[in-house]
């Protein structure tokens, strides 16, 4: 899914870190002008789901195993604002990884500046709500991509 | 749950016409300075929900037995812009019934200028999203509200 | 900004149809599983701001001359449902072209299969919301690209 | 507003403690069924904007201004998840606050249980997003309430 010049919806995975390129539209901003807060966490989302299919993991399959990833904790910093028709850069690289969680550096760049950044912790679930240890196949399928 | 001087999370159910009051926030509005197009079909999905509630109808137990109402028709007419701390107010009215589907006028008004207006036809689907007949019961309860 | 083997950010504008591709998301979702039906209204927006960049038109172009393209009305037909993972593609048709507006048809499909179908007709006004004449200039580069 | 059995649009501000009553809709779900996780951070915003509206702070009166509220960090915690049909409260308390900035605790409860918690850091920022002081009367106002 790359193209030549650029990146596609499925982004890049290089030495550790994934990189999804989104244009900043209409709806990700607010009456400030600028990218309204909650919607970084959004394109950090993005990144994720992304940077899981480079690793071959999606979340159709998962979800027919009652597998859901969910956020724990995500600490925020808000450094800077997109405004519309920006491209932005969400970067996303895993910082730590246990049987049960994994923990993510990510941020959203636009050229060198960065907007925003954080750390993620991610857990898995079930439909119910309940706490999933993380199948062995997608621990070894993330450690190698 | 209905307060003295103002209406509450339900709405009001009066001569056959939902109103439901719905304040606009940042989240809401767009660079524009206005509220984003697509933030009106939202009002109006929360009037229709409260409007159920007011006939005794719970999304949840819809869940339950594998029923989901969705939107097949929604013809839309965006007729001015609410801008953030104003309080809208959506109404919503039944238009036409039938064995798979409701008809509904809605319309969104900031004090008695009308902001926008649709006409929507809904409809029953399961999760693998095949129309299903509404249940008897469900109908009765609406017709009696 | 075009790949070589598939579309990127921008979207092709061939024989008068643009066509973006987008994926579903998480954000994208509700509880029913499927894209959730205002959604299709973002999805298409998008489509629309990047038929605009391919004929060379940016929304700060237009703010910094005061000027934001509204959305008027819009007839919309929900097909049929897309979920977490899929690939979307909107396609972007010019229908209609005044001094005033502009009237464009819109789909989004999954492969062959069309999900949404939309006609919607497009105003320009300013910061105060007042109708504005959409400038000369612009209209050339829209019937031109 | 407020009514004489509930809490209405504005919440209820009292011993320090602002609380807003929530409904989850269609639009706040994810397809795991539960509320996606950035729109906590949307409910919060709701919690802050009732807070102010009652300390008799409008964002429209501040836009007149040049002022905008910006959020510069906000560590959340995901403690649980709300599904549809829920009512959500959101409490606010002031923790700290300074020339240039406020801490707020925030809150998301279904009855007794607590679902999100978060520590947010604002700051005042005009239309170029260069940071403002915050008005002395504004910092009275809250104070005050």
């Amino acid at each position: 899914m790359m193209g030549s010049r650029g990146m596609t919806l499925t982004g890049i995975l290089k030495d550790g870190v994934h990189r999804l390129d989104i244009r900043v539209y209409y709806e990700d901003t607010d009456h400030s002008g600028r990218v309204y807060h909650a919607n970084y966490l959004k394109f950090c989302e993005r990144g994720r789901s992304e940077t899981l299919k480079c690793a071959g993991i999606f979340h159709t399959d998962l979800a027919a195993q009652d597998l859901f990833f969910v956020v724990r904790h995500m600490d925020c910093n808000f450094l800077g604002a997109a405004t519309i028709d920006d491209v932005v850069s969400v970067e996303t690289r895993l910082h730590q990884q246990g049987p049960a969680k994994f923990v993510l550096d990510q941020r959203v760049l636009r050229g060198e500046e960065v907007l925003f950044a954080a750390r993620v912790t991610l857990a898995m679930v079930n439909a119910q709500g309940r706490p999933q240890r993380i199948p062995a196949g997608l621990l070894q399928k993330i450690s190698e991509s």
